[in-house]
């Protein structure tokens, strides 16, 4: 039982690792191939330096995981693969990708008779500790070769994954559960902030979030991490203020909109990080200048004293 | 080392509970006095059944927590006590109150030699068993009389409470915490509602919600009761779509206003609330009314074919 | 000098009429032929009966004005009209399409060496008698052959068009200001809602609307709309609080998320016409049982006493 | 028929000026005299130089109409007129204030004999030209001894003001129709911004908004202004983003979330004007750690190249 992982970032490493504590054999590619053997040295899986390798290293039917950034890495190593598998091999999207592209390329591999598994993977650097949530869309028969590696990854053999439909289904379970953490976090960042504006209180915010972890009904995973962070800094005056914003906060404000279903609270968490890039200054500049237009007020200059 | 607990509602009983399940002195009264005996038979702890025994039963200095449904209760109940209690004595309030008014109490009270402890209490019904979050304000001498009782309460003796400023404070802290609830439970809300709604996944609520318990970064404990209801039924036919507010959403939204501090996500969950309860029938009639003014749009009639 | 307009339904058999009164050639065709023979005897425009008569009527090059609702119509009329028209002719779509769309559009039909031209028709019922305001994107040389008509349409002959940019910029201009449109809308709903709210005050909405057209910051256009059916009617007892949204909301609440621009005013306008719609009510029904699993609180069954 | 304006600055001094083009008498004081002087040479209108010369130049019943910055200016200069009125005179103020002030403002007037009226005034430095939407609060026996002088202010004698109720309700009518115009001016920020983001289009700002100022549906004032700005400068790279907020948007806001009104789009204006003051950077900040938490996303520092 083998499965072999195209790409060794932070997330396909770490994967990598953890299918390795679990016993589990793992042939392994990546671009900058001192990155592989590396992990080769470390882990004992097998490493390959070319996806031709990488094939003929695994007897069909195969199992090949892609972890590749988002953009357009993944259908370049899809249209190099396709023609090196043979029909019935499975081909697992581990990647952020849009559920709709997912069904597409669900489509086409079909029609060339490979599988294809979107799977959404959750855990950040966490994961390879604490195992990954992992959201997968296929066929039942693709599903089920996967199992055992699920299996490894997920926290648990029986916690943490779900094979939630078909292709583009576990993109887009994934695709929600990034919307519900950008609202989750929005929520956190409003709160924190107020607890830190009411100056008089001179609340210890570390302490704050420390308490609220137990028995709270706010108490969470993102809360966690922050009663971390704050521990060591609260001021977070060399922070800039800046967030970026990643495709699942759009496409979910986006499927919303779709489907005509209210969610003020995703499409707003995502405003704000956009506000927070800058893009808010324009309609700033505008609204300035109307109420110079109708009121006469002043209007600061850039540089100036505003 | 007693404390008098007045009040006991959803909450009040079950910390009675909770206290003597850890062993201490407890002295009870509810306006009606057949759930004082009841709770008495159960817990062992002392029934009184009017305030002046109530105030006859501890021995100075005294510690009475009152927990009372928002609204007059409480401040009818301190005007009776004032009357009873004894300099130095610890007047705790524990259920949910605008922190100004707290602030305001405190100070009233200390006017007459007492002191005044706000605590907010998060929880609900499974803090018998798992402990309460506790956030108390109040002076160093009155939080460090109340923290036997505090140390019972919470999830452990060093977690889950923190005295976290003045008066005022702890239910400043609460109010916020509220308000970031608010916004967790939109940001769920909206997600599981699109999960929902791409029909064609034909998606098993529960099992997502199953799944992101373990591993994923969403996992929190609103998404463990929400795995647990979503298993007894996730359509929800007979739920009515309404939602109620209280009193700390409105506060912590009105807090940020008042700091010039954007709170959107906050903001938005509770406006969508105000929806739920048909607060948005006449601003929609507005706008239908609008459309049909410029396009000459169809209006529908109330009963009618809308 | 001439026009063929295909379609004549509320918009279409205004700008028919409007063009007439201007003294200008119409051709008109419309599926339904009665519609068409009316208006050729009330405004003595040539009527047509067929997509091939309405070509032969016009000699080249010729101009096609469609004017049908969204959806597949139009491009069910361009594909039956493209066979039959000459080398240099120009077809203008005035109904509501997404930009992208009619950027397609033109491209598909440059090859074949056709004119399209993408124009924003704004006024509603109103722009019979006040002229319409007319956002057109297209190539210079078609947009010239135009604008005798254009000018006919407009308010005034040097105002009220415009001539935006290339191909899909008239419908992208008409697609933003819909949300503006929306987002002014919401504005004035939450207003006069505020002022309905404060009873005591019993306020006449309608005096209060009459008054703000003359002298302050809110008077516009949909102020004067609101004051005219306010004055009919300001309780609203028979109006159903829904509203419907189009196209040109959600592809401009879309089109800022794909620009990383913050436009809460815009999204939130249009996710409160979804909540009108009745799409929030699996999202309260959610929090409505969250509720009840944390706090116990009581959750009303449909039909019930919520 | 002589009215007394206390405070010349930009709003008090046009109106003065407004008063007096329409004949009607005026005696004026402002701190500053040289500011009286000037405006007595340059309209004829009486300068006074105190507050009992004020009084003084009037014959009882008086009205004496305060035209103050928001703050503390008009109470303590009610606190000084006070003893200088007599029973039956007529005390206006016409600044902007909160309206639960002035119905206590008129309570403790009323209680003295005085008459109080509360007139909120919009059309900015336009208003003299234009005339001002007056928004009057008070007895009908108080606004009828104000009608000459409401109906020079106003832009016609029969338009632009009204009683609109009892003493409170000229204020709170202002304050929505503060809170309406910032939600229509954010909607046009976000729709210009819309515009520009589209770079591809080239579009000329300035040519669609005087285009959008006829025929089409959102057309108004604001966008009257917006067109006049754009003509001058659009790219308003001098211009720093950064918006002022009011007390009537504010209290606008708080109104909804106390009458429990849904207002996203009023919230949502004010809140972003918070974001431009800089206020969203700690929420920010806290983001971006989060973030870091989780997936060891990469953290600008504050000057570095975020």
């Amino acid at each position: 039982m083998q499965i072999a992982i195209v790409g060794l970032g932070r997330m396909g490493g770490n994967m990598a690792r953890r299918l390795r504590r679990a016993g589990l054999e793992v042939v392994a590619y990546n671009r900058n191939g001192s990155v592989t053997d590396a992990l080769a040295a470390e882990t004992g899986l097998q490493a390959v330096h070319s996806l031709e390798e990488l094939i003929q290293a695994l007897p069909a039917p195969r199992i090949v995981w892609l972890m590749l950034p988002a953009g357009d890495a993944t259908q370049q190593h899809i249209d190099q693969l396709v023609p090196l598998l043979s029909a019935g091999d499975v081909l697992v999207d581990g990647g952020n990708a849009f559920y709709k592209d997912s069904m597409a390329r669900g489509q086409a591999l079909a029609a060339q008779g490979l599988h294809f598994v979107d799977a959404g993977v959750s855990g950040g650097v966490w994961g390879l500790d604490n195992g990954y949530a992992l959201m997968v869309g296929g066929a039942d028969e693709a599903v089920q070769r996967l199992e055992p590696f699920l299996k490894a990854l997920a926290p648990a053999p029986d916690k943490g994954w779900l094979h939630c439909g078909p292709v583009g289904s576990g993109h887009f379970v994934k695709m929600v559960h990034n919307g519900i953490e950008y609202g989750m976090m929005q929520a956190f960042a409003e709160g924190f902030a107020l607890l830190k504006g009411r100056e008089d209180f001179d609340l210890d915010l570390a302490a704050v979030a420390e308490m609220w972890r137990h028995g709270s009904v706010v108490r969470s995973w993102l809360l966690d991490l922050t009663a971390d962070f704050l521990k060591q800094d609260q001021e977070l005056a060399d922070v800039a203020p800046v967030v970026a914003d990643s495709g699942e906060g759009r496409w979910t404000a986006m499927e919303a909109i779709e489907q005509g279903v209210p969610a003020p609270v995703i499409s707003l968490a995502l405003a704000m990080r956009f506000a927070s890039q800058g893009r808010n200054d324009y309609p700033a500049k505008l609204l300035a200048m109307m109420r110079k237009g109708f009121g006469g007020h002043f209007v600061a200059t850039q540089g100036g004293d505003a």
